[in-house]
C-alpha cells in the first residue's frame, strides 16, 4: 500500500536558521513546499543561497513570491539606513534591532497560510528563535500561537475543522544548538548566507553585523567549522 | 494650539464597499493613508477605481503594493476558471465561494499592519462584511478579532502598549445599509467597480457575477440609483 506523505510549507530565507528547520521538517517525514520572499532586499544573494539549500535538500518545489515592503520603510533591511556593526551578543538581544522590518514574520506566515491552503497543506515551519533575537516581537511563542489561532479561523481548512499547525523547532535553541542538530542532520551551512550587510557585490559577508557575528560565536560554541566564514 | 489628526491605513480595493469605508474613516475624524494591492488580478480596472477614489475622497497618500498571489492557484479571481454567474443571493451566501482567494484578508491586513507600524498609526480598516459574504471564513468577527490579537503581539507598538485597532464598520450591514450610509457620507459610487469578471477590455462590469448581482439588489433595496451599473 502507498501511503501518501504529508506536506509542509517550510520558510526558506536562504540563512543557517530556516536551512536547519528544512532539514528538521524533512527529518519529521514531511515533503517539503519551500517559499521564499523577493522583498526587495538590498542583496539578492540570500535568494541566491535559499535556492542552493533547498537544491541540496532535494525540494522539487521552490516558491519565490515578489513583494515590495520598501513602500513601507522603517527597517534597515529595506531601507538605506546604516547597519549596527561589531554589537556583542548582550547588545544584540537588548530592544528591537534597527534591522527590524515592521510585521515581516506576519506577512511572511500569511503567504505561507495562503500558499497552503490552496495546496490542502496544513502544516507551517518557521525558523523563528527567541533566543538571539529577544528584541523582535514576531519571534516570541505567544506571538506564533496568536498567528495560529487566527489561522485556523482564517481559512477553509480551519473552519472544516482540519487544524493547521506553525511548527517552530528553533524557537528555544541558541545558536550553537541550532548548529549542532543542522549539522546531524547532514545540512551543508556552506550554503547558507546569514549576513545583513555584504560588503562586496559578490555577496561576501561582511562578519561585523550582528547576524555574522551571532553567527561566529554559534559556530564555535558548537565546536564547528563554518565554510561560509568571512 | 494645532492638535495632531489620529492616521489611520485603509485597505481600499476599488469596490463599494471599502470606498464606504473610507468615507467612514474620514468622518470619524481620520487622516487616512489608503493602501490598495496589485494582486494580480485579471482586471487592473479595480486598480483604476482605487486610484479614483483616493482622489475623490482627497486621500494624499494612497499606496499600492504589488503582490503575487498567482503563485498559489485556487481562485476564480487569480486563476483561469470561470466566475459563477447569475446566482441568486442565497446561493451566494451558501458555502464557501470559488471566487476566495486563500488567506486573503490575512495577507491584506498583514500589510496594512506593516504598513501601520512603520508610520506608527495603531488603526486599520476594512470593509469585510459577514453578510453577504458569510461562506468566507476571513470575514467573520472572530476572524478580526483573532487578527487583531496577534497584530498586538507581532508589533513593537503592540509590545510597548499602544494598542492596535482592527475597524470593521460593515461588518454586521447589509448591501443597502452600506450603500445609504455611503450616499449619506457624499461617497460617488460611480468611481467604484465591483465586478469580478468584466466582459469588456474598458472594464465594463458583467451584471451576472455574484459581486454585480449584489451590488445590483444592494442599490435597489436602497432605493437607490448606481451610477456605475451596467
Amino acid at each position: 500500500m502507498m501511503v501518501e506523505q504529508q506536506q509542509a510549507v517550510v520558510l526558506l530565507s536562504g540563512g543557517l536558521d530556516s536551512a536547519t528547520v528544512l532539514a528538521i521538517a524533512r527529518a519529521e517525514g514531511y515533503e517539503c513546499v519551500a517559499l521564499s520572499f523577493d522583498y526587495g532586499q538590498r542583496h539578492r544573494v540570500e535568494l541566491e543561497a535559499a535556492r542552493r539549500v533547498a537544491q541540496a535538500q532535494d525540494v522539487s518545489d521552490h516558491l519565490i513570491v515578489a513583494i515590495d515592503l520598501r513602500a513601507f520603510g522603517g527597517s534597515a533591511l529595506t531601507d538605506d539606513i546604516d547597519v549596527p556593526k561589531d554589537r556583542s551578543p548582550e547588545d544584540i538581544s537588548q530592544g528591537i534591532p534597527i534591522t527590524y522590518v515592521p510585521a515581516r514574520n506576519t506577512i511572511f506566515l500569511s503567504f505561507a497560510l495562503g500558499c497552503a491552503e490552496a495546496r490542502g497543506i496544513s502544516d507551517i515551519f518557521i525558523g523563528v528563535n527567541a533566543i538571539d533575537y529577544s528584541g523582535y516581537p514576531d519571534c516570541r511563542s505567544e506571538y506564533i500561537q496568536a498567528f495560529e489561532a487566527m489561522a485556523n479561523l482564517a481559512t477553509q481548512m480551519g473552519v472544516e475543522g482540519r487544524r493547521i499547525a506553525i511548527h517552530t523547532p528553533l524557537i528555544d535553541l541558541i545558536k550553537a544548538q541550532i548548529i549542532r542538530r543542522g549539522a546531524s542532520l547532514g545540512v551543508d551551512y556552506g550554503l547558507t548566507f546569514s549576513c545583513y550587510d555584504p560588503k562586496s557585490p559578490t555577496g561576501a559577508p561582511c562578519g561585523r553585523c550582528d547576524s555574522c557575528r551571532l553567527r561566529a560565536a554559534g559556530f564555535r560554541e558548537a565546536g564547528l567549522d563554518d565554510a561560509a566564514a568571512p
